[in-house]
């Protein structure tokens, strides 16, 4: 069975060396000393590898039932819910005002990580709920938050959030499911919505569902669509439980993985619904929930990634099979292990590349919110909405090959499923999925993010990876790191030209490189990650560091990433000047 | 559930315009007749669409199953075998002697990727049949083929291949399995193999095992491997069924896919075996099984591949979800369709351009070998000996990933297994790992291939595609694909100069660009095949071609591939160039 442990020091050199959190402005960022952290993600390591991860194949190979309208999740996953919830780890960045520790962002994303790579069906059902409690808290009223909140940050209660309609995905337009306004102020709500994450089970006392509908009579489309609260279980004036609601589970779907996490198909049969927000605003109210999702769902792709990795090097150190062809390192052996032949490395190389710049851009993004929330940093805000598609769309993409490559090392192993390997590749495959589809991803970042404000925020990114390269390029040891970024940003920037010059007169000129530049864009994100760590390691060599080898390996991984990793840019980029002729040529019937 | 239309006229294309196969000199191929090619694919494809492709969703549901030592294959598979038995496709290009048809590989390729197509698993137990008749052709005796070719040949027997143990996959040389000489000139065989495809089932009245396994006292490691027959029922000498041999299931793995085939665990007590070609010389054998297998696993990529492309397309043109920014398409309807939007081109397209392309490579490989069997032609056995291990990885490779695409288009719907697109992802998976990872095949290829025979067919292969660029560059309308071509077909003899000049100081400046080469070789040779379809398919425009919206379907098509897809070869040029340091930088203690 797969194992699983914490990167905890990773993290740590992240947050400390090279985000330098603690002696940041932000506020709540004093309170993020190195020996507090370090406890911190250590407690939550040790959850997660001791509690969570061997519940991972149990999730896996039990999946979730459903009778009688009762869901069944897999063995353990009650008990060790009811250890998170007891830890306080579900509430851990929400306001203390409603039970949470009032920690930043940072903080949470790192736990957050862990939890994920530990047992990402499991995780769901938290992170749903504090998805749905974030758009509360954002768009709900004094009445709804003191209702709700504190028992969704404690996990008593638990949230799902309400899209997908059987004819309707990405184009919510289409949506049918009504809400049919009550003298009493409340709304009643009609209609089915598909693949609900978390939709049903009794691990939480109730489940607050998020429900997107349309008002009768409200305007057509997209336009007409407003947010609903709709408990499972009404909710009494004091506060206690009331007589069950109309929604229920109408099914559950069988899914390639993730089936830990019931997946469910949910009727609403004339539900009591409560407009979260303003009518015909549910659009809004729900990207607060979605843009928080995004980011949670590629670190998604990073924490599957890792969790693969760490169990591929495992195999590649014990597994004995062939010799070093450049000499013989294991002569006791009947052979050397995996890990001595050189395409053995590159795929182990590749993982650990992206899995530590990955982390390094997550943690980027949240020390971004928390700038842009606590310190009401304009830029930082500006910063994170661009980096988001590109953080749920690279990160998932790569981590989903990542998870292919680990599986591979381990050979005909990888492909039975009592090695595990195979479930980090099925669990990792929706992350590119939902939460919107890569695609559209892709289509946000150039269709409208890349324009956004006269297209200031990327122009500040542009500018942030010239002044890293510019400051840091006659920094003895920094120049290999450097030259690769500027080589890799000005691709990057040449296609943002491309599209300028293109997309006004054909969309589709920037629309079919939509996806090679979501790549490119996150290769030059990486690529600037790992030109920051470099010189974190640099710097900590510098200062004389205790643990040489640490920093050390830094620096060969970042060599890695920008000599294997960072030459994809200039294929995006080719790929990107081609333009929309050779992907529209053909009439749909020509197919 | 997903549907499949075998690719016929697809296939004539290449059989016949670009192959132009009926014009060959090539012992046989006179019969490949236009109208007679036709007959023969319309049949099979009416044939895998019909009967094989609706049982593969029932195949992944089902599974096989062990019960006292019996497996049983699923509902429907029994009876769909015997149909292909009672159409004599097992024997389709095996020699008439031994009850085949005696056509070319060629149009057993064509067949075969229906079949594969169509359903793998199932296609699976005849395949292996296939392999293990061509070995006992190629290496035993007299009596051993007339024993058990002719029931091979028709499918009445099937049979398997047994290399991998559970300490030894690649390194066949840690081999345990013991055959102990006996006085009759038999051998008794002792050990355990595991992931033995079509290992053990009810579906034919013996099963032909070939066994790799060592004779105490000979040669250490893999020089002491030999080959056995070793069949589920001794065969008594007037060729009718004797008693059980000592050879039995002992599990069957729960796998990610290709759950229809029965991967067994197989023990051997003391069972009996005979000798196949000569003592210790077993890899020999086994590789002309191996060969053949390989080829026919590049091929399983490619049609995974195409099951799902076709899939896909259908959603994309039927599935309704926004509006082409350049224009409503489908005014009535409440949306337009997928297949207006540029990022759902790109992928449609990436999937056509591949499949197309890697068919006409896969029909070239199959053309080479009977160039080279039919023959005798020195020339085409070296090329498709250097060609092997590219078909097999990048084959694999990049239609895993065209799975994965396939399957995204459908969103939501694509992880649901009810759509049956993960079960085109889940199959295909294991074509990259079995008959040699393709980490291993990119090591054959850089290792073994390229320097084989003073290194005489990879520059035969760069010559031919510099003569197809010098010879058609002034053509009218083929300058687009010869200059791409030339570009990548530079980059890969640069690729092959860095290892030229490296590789004897360090062997691992090479085998780190190992699949980094493959890709780059894979995309050379697919650039060669579409340069070869657009000059079949200007030449058939301008023969007046009554289609003519099919050859501009194809000039588009390989338009595409140019500008999209080869570009990727200056990538792996440049991860080549980096050498073995940043691969090899890592004490294995670093990691």
């Amino acid at each position: 069975m797969p194992s699983y442990t914490a990167p905890t020091k990773d993290m740590h050199f992240v947050i400390h060396d090279m985000l330098k959190a603690s002696a940041s402005e932000i506020p709540g960022y004093g309170e993020l000393e190195p020996d507090f952290t370090s406890a911190v993600l250590e407690e939550a390591g040790k959850l997660t590898s001791e509690v969570l991860a061997p519940l991972n194949v149990v999730g896996d190979t039990e999946g979730c039932t459903l009778e009688n309208g009762v869901v069944r999740v897999p063995t353990g996953f009650q008990d060790a819910f009811d250890k998170v919830r007891e830890g306080g780890w579900t509430g851990l960045d929400m306001p203390e005002e409603y039970g949470g520790q009032g920690m930043p962002y940072l903080l949470g994303t790192a736990v957050g990580e862990m939890f994920s790579a530990a047992n990402q069906a499991f995780t769901m059902y938290q992170g749903l709920t504090h998805g749905a409690a974030s758009a509360i808290l954002a768009h709900g009223s004094d009445q709804q938050k003191d209702t709700y909140l504190p028992r969704m940050v404690s996990c008593e209660w638990t949230g799902t959030m309400n899209l997908t309609e059987p004819h309707c995905g990405t184009d919510l337009g289409l949506m049918r499911t009504k809400a049919e306004p009550q003298d009493d102020g409340s709304y009643k709500l009609s209609g089915q919505k598909i693949f609900i994450s978390s939709g049903e089970h009794e691990m939480a006392d109730n489940i607050i569902h998020l429900v997107l509908a349309k008002i009768p009579g409200g305007p057509e489309g997209i336009k007409g669509v407003s947010l609903f609260i709709v408990p499972k279980f009404l909710v009494k004036e004091d506060g206690s439980l009331g007589e069950r609601n109309g929604v229920s589970c109408g099914n559950i779907e069988e899914k390639m993985g993730i089936h830990g996490n019931s997946t469910c198909v949910m009727n609403y049969d004339g539900a009591t619904g409560y407009l979260l927000g303003e009518e015909h605003k549910g659009m809004r109210a729900m990207f607060t929930m979605m843009n928080e999702a995004r980011i949670g769902v590629g670190m998604q792709g990073l924490a599957q990634a890792d969790a693969a990795y760490q169990n591929a090097l495992i195999y590649a150190k014990d597994r004995l099979q062939g010799r070093d062809v450049t000499g013989v390192k294991n002569p006791d052996g009947p052979a050397d292990p995996l890990i001595v032949h050189p395409d053995v490395r590159r795929m182990l190389m590749d993982q650990k590349s992206f899995v530590e710049g990955a982390r390094a851009f997550v943690l980027w993004g949240a020390y971004l919110i928390d700038k842009s929330h606590r310190a009401d940093d304009e830029a930082a805000e500006g910063l994170i909405s661009l980096m988001t598609p590109v953080i749920k769309g690279f990160l998932t993409d790569e981590g989903y090959d990542m998870t292919v490559q680990a599986q591979q090392v381990y050979g005909g192993h990888g492909y039975i499923e009592e090695w595990g390997m195979s479930q980090f590749t099925r669990d990792a495959r929706i992350a590119m999925i939902y939460e919107g589809a890569n695609g559209v991803q892709a289509l946000d970042l150039v269709g409208r993010k890349l324009a956004q404000d006269g297209g200031k925020h990327v122009m500040a990114f542009f500018e942030m990876v010239k002044s890293f390269c510019s400051e840091n390029k006659d920094t003895d040891g920094m120049e290999e790191f450097t030259e690769p970024l500027k080589k890799a940003s000005k691709d990057l920037q040449t296609a943002g030209m491309y599209f300028m010059q293109n997309g006004a007169k054909n969309p589709n000129a920037a629309l079919a490189g939509s996806t090679d530049f979501m790549h490119l864009m996150g290769h030059v994100c990486l690529g600037l990650m790992w030109g920051r760590m470099a010189k974190a390691a640099l710097e900590a060599l510098e200062a004389g560091a205790s643990d040489a080898t640490f920093y050390e390996t830094k620096l060969a991984t970042a060599r890695y990433y920008m000599t294997r990793r960072l030459p994809a840019t200039a294929m995006h980029l080719a790929r990107i000047e081609s333009g929309a002729d050779p992907v529209m040529a053909l009439e749909a019937d020509q197919f």
